[in-house]
């Protein structure tokens, strides 16, 4: 029997090291795909590697895209601060385009593999702030994903962006991981990680986190800066 | 008035440069944007910086997004050749993906600029075998980038990709640009093009471009290799 393939995006997070498990439970042959676009917290690429390494993927191919030229976000642009807390509506965190470009990557890489199935940590529970993060975004992706490519117009098959997150709680996430095997002492989530990886512990991302694991009933393996 | 901004791919090549004259005289400030993505023939990119520098544009960003790692097109992978002819379907110089991940850095950037107006050469006469240069790829795109944006989902106003040349041959194009004051000599369109911008005569894309100055009653300005 043919092994499918997939790409996976794996930023570092815990989000897509959850997804990561996933797909390999569903019994994908996984390509993991991390992209170096200039972020604050590139601790997050070494996270990357070790998550990957972790699942045992097929290959990990971290690909250089520097979006600091462009801007426009606290995660690429160093005049801007990554606050404490968020305020109401999009969040200075939001990268424009970003997912677009990760998904746009993602599928250039999954055409050359043959592979159909595109997985990201997407989710419209936590980061409902953000557009590229919402079921009608990835259900555009996709419709785009199979007109943009000779494999999607060739019609030998469609290509599907899977975002099993989308609707899921961050401790309902941290909980299926648990049950999948994931290590999350592995993955950085905090938007202003040091090089080590310590967490500041007062990000939105970081607080997030922590509550997750708290509602998850798991101990937080997260390493904090004190 | 406020003087509306567009973002404009600008290639190095014939159709780009025709755009970006015709997004100009349509009296957008234009914001040229080129990708270095590691394409075998980079004297585009100085070709790219002579037609930005000749429109007067407010700016020329290139962005590094090295896709060899990704290969699949023999634009971008030295180990398969450029053919003299293309064969029937979708060439080998097709680049998965290209236009989808040129689009979305495009968009990144005109979000940031607060540009509503994205062009591309993109055409579907000469280029019929090229997914991502059909208008059904072209309005997707358009429906993901009012979906995936800050801007495009606060509503302030809506995205527009446009693509003037789609339904134009080439003599039409060369015409076009012609009447808008467009130097060809400053563009290089060879697949093959050597260092110092030199053609070979030869492949698909020379050979398209010197029907179409021959039909349209120009002289070619294009430096051939003899």
């Amino acid at each position: 029997m043919m092994v499918e393939r997939a790409v996976v995006l794996v930023s570092g997070g815990l989000d897509s090291a959850t997804v990561l498990a996933m797909a390999t439970a569903k019994g994908f042959r996984c390509h993991a795909l991390s992209i170096d676009y200039g972020q604050r917290h590139c601790s997050e690429l070494e996270a990357a590697r070790r998550v990957a390494a972790a699942a045992g993927v097929a290959e990990h191919k971290i690909l250089q895209l520097d979006l600091r030229p462009i801007g426009g976000s606290a995660l690429t642009d160093r005049s801007i601060a990554v606050p404490e807390h968020s305020s109401d509506g999009i969040p200075v965190t939001y990268v424009p385009a970003r997912n677009t470009l990760f998904l746009s990557l993602a599928l250039g890489w999954a055409e050359v593999l043959g592979a159909w199935d595109i997985f990201l940590g997407a989710n419209a529970v936590d980061y409902s702030g953000y557009p590229d993060c919402r079921p009608e975004f990835v259900r555009a992706f996709e419709e785009l994903a199979n007109l943009a490519t000779r494999a999607g117009v060739e019609g030998r098959g469609r290509f599907r962006i899977r975002a099993p997150l989308m609707h899921m709680g961050k401790a309902e996430i941290i909980r299926a991981g648990m049950e999948l095997g994931v290590d999350y002492s592995l993955t950085v989530s905090c938007y202003r990680a040091d090089e080590a990886g310590y967490a500041c512990g007062t990000c939105d991302s970081c607080r997030l986190r922590a509550r997750g694991f708290a509602e998850a009933g798991v101990a937080d393996p997260t390493l904090y800066r004190c």
